[in-house]
């Protein structure tokens, strides 16, 4: 196998990343993936810095493993808190959520007030301000962590009078302050974008990063001439799935979102990487 | 040291285990304790039992490294799913606290009706009914998972209209079988004794399994020679807590609950025992 047609890896701390394995597969469907989403040690959101790190190094050692020729951090809290290190110790491009969803913001927003939601970890690090001070300097950039709508997401609450209660107690602070744009910072959002968008009112832009960072892995593809051709070469574990626990439960949820028939899932034992 | 001094090793997924540290303090206060809380892979309620029986295993060797002279394994889940195998393996007196709280459920109920409720894999894994079954015949147990009500404490929404909805609807299965007496099979839900009263109505018998875990800890060390009377020798560090992540929150958390001025709380990486 020549480097182009090896795979690309996408990790997540669980199963939100596969929104954005969904928009790869329809943006360049000619490539193979390897996924790994850390079911045991979900979620990130809440964790230190440190374990946060040490995490996603020992899923970077394992898609190594598997030969990938890029990797995307499918987790806005790895992203976030993660990605500058690990791109100082791995030779392989490598691509975050984050980065492409405050370019979007900047791009969207009108009145130049722009809030983004997200883990505890993602919020406070103060990332997304960061990457879009690099793009403009005129934003307000409003971040709020929303640390209960990831279990509520979980438990299949997706149209439900908690959600909104909740969803809303979060959401007023951002709305009392006149965004027009509003980043889901948080891979599990895109799920509840219905409610959000009720809430928020339809004349603010919800930014899915999802979409953009595959473009933008597409655009870094091309530049290293790693976009791969050879469909006929593809086969049936095209797209291969792994998890830290749980995964035939992994198995259905990932089924049930990108409508693509999964044929293999299998746990691993990350803490051996 | 002897071994009647030595301390005892207490753990949990997490916090919700310092609910029976501090029962065994109130108890028997001149014992040396010892507490893990694997604050980085909480929670434990919604993974496989090899994962869980693996997580529980590598902290008990790490309590073993501290030469406890018994294990208090304070996490209804990790009692439910690793316990048994943890027993065939350490040469430790080993208690959890399924057995004690599923002993003063059957010493409580009047009608013959228990209510349990707790995480995903201890309602699943059946193991209260077992244990009330070696108790008495005569009883109807029934089960409900809770998930959302840990991340709703963990987010402080004690006294809160959405814990108090979301308490309803787990609930309300079980009170329209007439419930006399419910198992709060989770060390998180004291925390929210008063709303699960409120809905339960005041003739439901709510049982904490921390009390009574404490008092056959006293039991079981007593009968092997085990309880240390040397209060002048305990020191300062007497009582030592170590967590997978978060020490500093987890102190704040922890004095907040105990009361008791910690002095240590270390972070571990317990993925190298």
């Amino acid at each position: 196998m020549t480097e182009k047609d090896a795979p690309i890896g996408v990790f997540d701390s669980g199963v939100g990343g596969l929104t954005v394995v969904k928009e790869i597969m329809r943006q360049i469907p000619n490539e193979r993936i390897v996924y790994f989403g850390d079911t045991a040690r979900v979620p990130y959101g809440t964790k230190s810095k440190a374990t946060i790190t040490r995490y996603s190094e020992q899923i970077v050692r394992f898609l190594q493993k598997s030969q990938v020729k890029a990797i995307v951090v499918a987790c806005n809290t790895a992203s976030a808190i993660a990605l500058e290190e690990l791109e100082g110790k791995v030779k392989l491009p490598m691509i975050g959520v984050v980065k492409p969803g405050a370019k979007v913001a900047v791009g969207a927003t009108q009145n130049g007030r722009i809030g983004i939601i997200g883990t505890e970890a993602t919020v406070s690090s103060g990332i997304y301000t960061k990457y879009i001070e690099q793009f403009s300097h005129n934003i307000k950039v409003i971040g709020k962590a929303c640390p209960l709508l990831v279990p509520l997401v979980e438990e299949g609450l997706l149209q439900d009078p908690v959600t909104d209660e909740i969803a809303k107690r979060y959401l007023d602070e951002l709305i009392d302050i006149d965004i027009d744009t509003l980043i889901l910072g948080c891979t599990h959002y895109p799920l509840i974008h219905t409610t959000i968008q009720r809430i928020v009112g339809e004349n603010v832009n919800l930014v899915n990063p999802a979409y953009e960072t595959a473009r933008e892995l597409k655009e870094m593809l091309k530049q290293g001439g790693l976009i791969s051709n050879n469909e006929a070469g593809l086969g049936s574990d095209r797209y291969r799935f792994y998890v830290s626990d749980g995964a035939d439960k992994f198995k259905n949820f990932a089924n049930s979102i990108i409508k693509y028939g999964i044929l293999t899932a299998k746990t691993v034992n990350i803490e051996e990487f």
